[in-house]
């Protein structure tokens, strides 16, 4: 059998290669069918000279011990007690639909290098700004992450309002400056940061009790940034914040902005997926008057690591405004090279695991696991409210549940994180919001049911007797 | 046998999930072991209703049918006569790594949801800036692609040489530039762009006869532009050119950065990889002098898409300089969550495939992959010299070698494409460089020989014949 460095065109090297893919499966099958039997959140162990580059092979028996090392230091996101950040385990066609991407070898840079793909990805976006009410002209692009696509909006709402690609800000005689919630995500101060505004670009606008933004707040600070001689270009809303889930009110956001002529960017790269669902739809009214939209499918929606998307209400419009040419690449005029539409480059394929693992489950089922996450969501917090030990940092608008013990300090919490864990098997997080440490439930796993969290309600009682 | 939607964590769908897993093994083995046997660049194809995302699932063959016609549209890159784009088949370990990424799903975000990988990647990255010679202070960091690699280089050097990440730009006298050669990548000018300095924030600088750097030519913009109240802050060498691979001359460049106190970013993309091999290491001799230097391992490294990397002489001072807190992550202090320093916020774990790769193949593998398609290179250039038939852009650096016949028109040279695609099954580009199309030979498949190479110049003889 030839050693399958590469998977021979001619078939030389099949059965070994199948040995090694199969056995990359059945790896990942013991680690993770038996996921509940082990802690949701591993303890750190060492591996000794784990990270070598020899200059001959490793053998496979020692490459296997390593790939089994990475998974079992992994967090165990599908133990039915992970509960922790923003993630979610994949899918399985999810999995196997990465598998795909890598082996194909689709670059989304250029059609010539994603000849098929290149016609579905748009496709597929216009679809989901459908979903968000976008109107006819809308569409969109895939990129590796939601900070990323927030990078994307604000350049082109930049590019839209102040300047063109070609000449960039300088000579103006205003700063430009972006408006959005405290609460809201610092990718927002990255991309100010890199787009040359720098961080303090971002001006805060406060949020409320229940950390959605303050619109007489955001009214104030828009006439004192005018007043102060910057230019105000843009505000986000975010609907799904990222400590507290919770959503902007997004039709009085759209008012302001219209108002002030202001670009509305709606970072929903968290709070999107709860389009999928007839129940909870609504929490998103607001969000078609948007001039562009973010959104992470690896989150709420089971993709894997990663799949987010950039979404424009005037799709032509943004790619005039973002257009940078590649001459090298032969293609159709005008261009269909997405690479020249995009904030990367070269870009992988992550249109092929998105397909499968949504034609695999029908909408139907992502629109149940929406619903059904935040009924225990809802469960948990009044479970929470009945023990009367904890406090809130406001109301829940999805599926993320903060809490912390009354009149507690932030070491009491993370004994009672460690206790959690510990007792009930569930793993929490421990963000800092509002100058002190919060629990954070955010309840996306598939798996887990009700009674993980009354035993999670059930331990902190127990905690509070022993403390 | 339960739908494996998802694997269960307590074994319910462990059957189903490897029946589908081991499907797509299978799948993609029967496509790329019978690669040689198909053309290698396929004919368009329709798929009625191929996207659809409809309520209920589809069957499991409806998405398998789906599945195999995307590997069939897609580029044949497996096949010994594809020497096209920039890129490469992936190794069987790339494969089965990306699997083991997504199924792991770590992000490298931050160091609670990549606990051990966080400590991995900066260690990897600290052996490619070794053997870039950066020094001792150097590291780096993975990002999904080149152009964003870049642009993290020209973000840093700006905070660096101008700024700081908090104020921005505003106020400046004098509006910032960035030289880089004329033949240098577009992503350059979409940095510039999304910088905000517009992409007439780059200056080309002249490149000679073999598409190098004229160093004349850099010291006269550098002077130009300060007397025209610019204010260049970096100079971008190209180790590798996107149409013709050639290597801008590295020393002469860094000797004139540290003359005007510019930054020195190399833009190694292509070219990193001969620091691979012992051969034509010396080529890059001046790359250790760079500030920072971004290498893709999808092209020369036979990576899946994407896999790429920024690496900073001075690790200390390029995160001080791009830094962006996220608060609400818990990490000990100073932060170790990648994601503050880096471009992306997710980010998927490309350091379990690359490790196993490159485990699987020893380094010394990846030197003879390097040196072997640097010799098939020079082996087609001889050969079409013999011809006498030809003309090319230069001289060759690496191993891409790009020609059109004397006198011809790109419409003649677009017919020879087509012609060595039926009659050699040679799949070779056509991009546009120097007001023509030329024909691209990129030879980085481990699987082309001096049968496909010499099999290419035969059939350009017998067109010459026949037109």
């Amino acid at each position: 059998m030839e050693t399958a460095a590469f998977i021979d065109p001619r078939g030389n090297t099949r059965a070994h290669a199948r040995e090694l893919l199969v056995r990359t499966v059945d790896l990942l099958l013991d680690h993770l069918a038996d996921a509940a039997s082990r802690t949701p959140s591993p303890e750190p162990r060492a591996f000794p000279n784990f990270f070598v580059l020899p200059e001959t092979p490793l053998t496979e028996d020692e490459l296997f011990e390593r790939a089994q090392f990475v998974l079992r230091q992994s967090r165990n996101l599908a133990h039915p007690g992970y509960i922790g950040n923003m993630e979610s385990m994949p899918t399985t066609m999810a999995v196997a639909g990465t598998m795909l991407m890598a082996a194909s070898k689709n670059n989304m840079l250029a059609e010539e290098m994603a000849p098929f793909l290149t016609d579905v990805e748009p496709a597929v976006m216009r679809w989901f700004a459908g979903r968000f009410g976008l109107g006819a002209n809308s569409g969109g692009g895939m990129l590796a992450c939601g900070t990323l696509a927030n990078l994307q909006a604000l350049v082109t709402a930049r590019n839209a309002r102040l300047t063109n690609s070609r000449n960039g800000l300088w000579g103006r005689q205003r700063s430009p400056v972006v408006l959005a919630s405290e609460s809201a995500h610092t990718s927002l101060q990255k991309a100010a940061m890199v787009m040359g505004l720098g961080t303090s670009g971002v001006i805060p606008v406060h949020a409320d009790e229940h950390s959605r933004m303050d619109i007489d707040d955001l009214q104030q600070k828009i006439r004192r940034s005018r007043d102060a001689g910057q230019e105000p270009f843009c505000v986000v809303a975010t609907a799904g914040t990222t400590i507290t889930g919770n959503i902007d009110p997004l039709p009085a956001i759209a008012r302001v902005a219209a108002e002030h002529g202001l670009w509305l960017h709606t970072d929903a790269v968290y709070g999107g997926a709860l389009a999928f669902s007839k129940t909870h739809r609504s929490k998103l009214d607001g969000i078609e008057q948007s001039d562009s939209v973010s959104f992470n499918l690896h989150k709420w929606a089971y993709l894997a690591t990663t799949s987010s998307m950039i979404l424009f209400k005037d799709i032509g419009a943004a790619h005039e405004h973002f257009h940078v040419a590649a001459p090298y690449m032969n293609a159709a005029s005008p261009s269909k090279n997405l690479g020249e539409f995009s904030l990367q480059g070269s870009r992988q394929a992550d249109i092929i695991p998105l397909l499968l693992s949504m034609q695999h489950l029908g909408m139907a089922h992502y629109a149940r696991l929406v619903d059904t996450r935040i009924e225990l969501a809802e469960h948990l917090r009044r479970g929470l409210e009945q023990t009367q030990l904890v406090e809130f940092p406001g109301a829940i608008d999805t599926n993320i549940v903060c809490f912390r013990p009354h009149k507690s300090t932030d070491a009491h919490c993370a004994t009672l994180q460690n206790h959690l864990l510990k007792k009930a098997e569930v793993c929490l997080t421990l963000p800092h919001y509002r100058g002190q440490r919060w629990l954070k439930a955010d309840v996306l796993n598939p798996f887990t049911d009700e009674h993980t969290i009354d035993r999670l309600t059930a331990s902190l009682s127990t905690w509070e007797c022993a403390s």
